[in-house]
């Protein structure tokens, strides 16, 4: 069975406390969400805002292949908005719960029942299709729901959604739930909230329930704890359902979400389900030893199904086989007795709570096999001058063999700056390519320890190099050097 | 009916990539979980190295109320390493899938089924309890994986964990999958992973099934997409689920969390289930406003009850319901039309993208209310002069109505030195306090823009204020002096 993708990552999701998109990111977002193949794309609340109008309305001009919807509360007003801004579909949401109604909008339930099916008209009535959702139908009177689903279907609503709005569902409970509203003569859409981590669980269980269309943000964003995340569900569908398929090109999830993560700040936690950068990445010896043998031994499918890739971690459950891997994907290689004290020297770094990265690995290789340290090059001076009058201005001092490199750099501020001016300075004996800068967030102080991470490339090799200090620009200034030095080494080496 | 809680945070947990504890760490969060209340410490892997070990053993010696354990493969060597340690237990894990049996054991099931059984004998001889778990049970052939169970637990084990090592089961299947190995004579643990975002739901359907244990870490850290959440399962049991309880102390979630969050260093996304610094907060106008007429209206439960709270946060959804309650916290009353007026400019800057802080309102309120923009501080002139061979020296120079203020100051740093310099200069007059300095991670590239937001205290009065700039320096002093100019004016106006 083909199920419909109700994407309301721009509506629900940008309701997240501290996400605030503008209309240009909005129309880039559904852009991208059309291109994944979502069916519905809600673009927003029409009444929100002027920004927001724009915004649903130059999506609704884009002539997608995904419908576009609005938001609205059952009131006249909120419909006259959506037809502003030229959508087809309007999500007209109805509290049902004693609570809602009494506390948010002071109505009885008759009074709901009548705006309900008088809004419903007037919107049918504009030519605009009707999804009626009703707003905490699980702590609703079941009888009483119904007969606003059965009245605004007669109105002219033509699918409904009963929303879990503050997560009171079980997926026992969903799956009872939806069956039984899957008997008013038009199709369900099942939207499920994740203040328990069930919301995943429950979309698919009011699907079994008899739901056609699942409403689902990227990532899970939205408030509280979020919804029901449109990668976990459409792949949960692929993998693990036999029965039920969706429009959703799997391999555009993990570039689909990094944009959204992107866009709206909000960053995913590492080990989010199928888009996180952990969710194929092996650490512990003995998996990384499985993984090596078959890649399916602790997968339960392909990365590149859905776009991400694998990687491998050292940390202090490596195992031998693991190191000896990475080793090799280094260029070194070494003789059993030297793998063993690489070994024994990688563990002890990674007891005391450090993650063992290619630097270290190499720096401790190249150690047992007694390589001489052979810095080609050497930092002897960086300055900077910085200020609010005065374009941020470096100098460098590099020391290479018997040569020695003077070089200076501006940038849009001091780090940009420095790392401009090494990048200058090296360029005249390693067309050495930055490939990414990270600086890990500093919190708590203005004096707290920075960690640095570049990335340079050098022909074919790419290396990562680290350093740790309070001064972000010696920082970055150091982990620059000491990668240049790296990729030189293993130039060499390819070269004798 | 009781259930027992195994945590595994100490073993799963720091299995996942990034991820590396010290033995002091170890022992901080086992003493933590122990006050949590739950009922099993698997305190890590007693094979992996020395420093492993001395943790594991040192978590033994505590004698806590819970019971300690090791994991240990079907070797006896891994039971002697465990037996060092003074573990009481022991969770000895048999791969019992076609896949691991033959790509990382490289045996037949028969030596499988036959090294199981020694070990679990061996263990028991020397006093152990075992908890025998299959690996990959859930893509292993049920008769064996029964046989497994049947002859290890006549060789002493004293409980079985089938464990759903790749995530293949979904609810349905956990529900029938753990009701089928719940008769075989001893209890049985439910042990699943997320990497479909399941792992609740299927945690949940295998105590269902039969389980009176199950297996979890705190923020469901672990390898890949992590394993079930300790918060999730435990508060779904006290809030979806009638007839089970824990011995969990529910109001310490928030607070154990938020430690593994810090000593693990895996940072949680903020609309992470129950412990997220999202779960309870609300933006958007409809929501706010009905959660100030009954706080319930938007909520599963109270924040209270998991020890996490609630926060409101103002955006481009705000309501003026929501508007003016900010207001009033921050000591401004307003007319109704002066209510109106600032909430068209807060909805206003919001559309363009921006996060409404407590600074913006402040400002846009003072030029509704037509309140004097009084600058007390300007920034004249800041420099600073940074170098690997100099300590990072900063001048500043202020103005302040007639007066001109000039201040130098070292730090650590390039932007400790600024800061340090401002924070004299103004000290001169005005007693302003630095409580929290944060930067915004710097994705991307050395010209990334970045983002900084200082919290500062004059008296009784805590303000935040922030500045948006590529140069790190430039936006930590604008932000300070944005803060120290807003706190002045506090001041001026609580005087008169």
């Amino acid at each position: 069975m083909k199920l419909k993708v109700y994407d309301t990552t721009l509506r629900d999701g940008e309701q997240t406390p501290g996400i605030s998109l503008t209309p240009t990111e909005k129309l880039a977002i559904a852009l991208r969400l059309d291109e994944l193949g979502v069916d519905i794309i809600e673009a927003g609340s029409a009444i929100t805002s002027k920004g927001e109008r724009e915004a649903i309305q130059d999506i609704a001009h884009e002539n997608l292949n995904a419908e576009i919807a609005s938001f609205a509360r059952i009131l006249k007003e909120d419909v006259d908005y959506c037809l502003d801004c030229d959508v087809s579909m309007v999500n007209l949401v109805v509290p049902t719960s004693p609570i809602h109604m009494e506390y948010k909008l002071k109505k009885s339930p008759g009074e709901v029942l009548n705006q309900a099916v008088n809004v419903t008209e007037y919107a049918k009535s504009h030519g605009l299709k009707i999804l009626l959702s009703a707003e905490d139908s699980t702590r609703s009177d079941m009888n009483f729901l119904k007969e606003v689903f059965k009245q605004t279907i007669s109105a002219g609503a033509c699918r409904i959604c009963p929303c879990d709005t503050v997560s009171m569902l079980t997926p026992e409970k969903s799956l009872n739930f939806y069956k039984e509203l899957s008997s008013l003569g038009v199709p369900v859409d099942v939207h499920c909230h994740n203040d328990f981590g069930l919301s995943t669980a429950n979309t698919l269980a009011g699907i079994r329930g008899g739901a056609s269309e699942f409403h689902v943000t990227v990532n899970g964003i939205g408030e509280r704890a979020g919804n029901a995340s449109l990668e976990e569900v459409v792949v949960s569908l692929n993998q693990l359902y036999d029965n039920y398929s969706t429009n959703i090109n799997l391999n555009q999830l993990y570039s689909a979400s990094k944009m959204v993560s992107r866009l709206t700040g909000a960053y995913l936690e590492p080990n989010k389900a199928i888009v996180g950068e952990n969710a194929f990445s092996h650490e512990s010896g003995i998996h990384s030893d499985g993984m090596l043998k078959n890649s399916h031994t602790y997968e339960p499918f392909n990365p590149e199904l859905v776009g991400n890739h694998r990687r491998f971690v050292l940390g202090k459950h490596v195992g031998s086989k693991g190191l000896q891997n990475r080793l090799e994907q280094l260029g070194i290689y070494t003789t059993n007795k030297e793998l063993s004290k690489i070994f024994d020297l990688v563990k002890n770094l990674a007891d005391k709570g450090k993650i063992v990265t290619d630097a270290d690995i190499q720096a401790i290789s190249d150690y047992v096999m007694d390589i001489a340290e052979d810095t080609k090059v050497d930092l002897q001076e960086v300055t900077i001058v910085s200020s609010n009058r005065v374009t941020p201005t470096a100098s460098v001092k590099l020391g290479l063999e018997n040569q020695m490199i003077l070089e200076a750099g501006i940038g849009v501020g001091p780090v940009d700056a420095a790392i401009n001016a090494v990048n200058k300075g090296v360029k005249e004996f390693a067309d050495v390519e930055l490939e990414e800068y990270h600086v890990d967030a500093i919190t708590g102080g203005a004096d707290a320890l920075i960690d640095v991470i570049v990335k340079l490339r050098l022909g074919n090799n790419v290396i990562s190099a680290r350093s740790t200090q309070p001064d972000i620009i010696n920082a970055s200034v150091e982990a620059y050097i000491i990668g240049v030095n790296r990729l030189l080494e293993i130039k060499k080496k390819q070269d004798e």
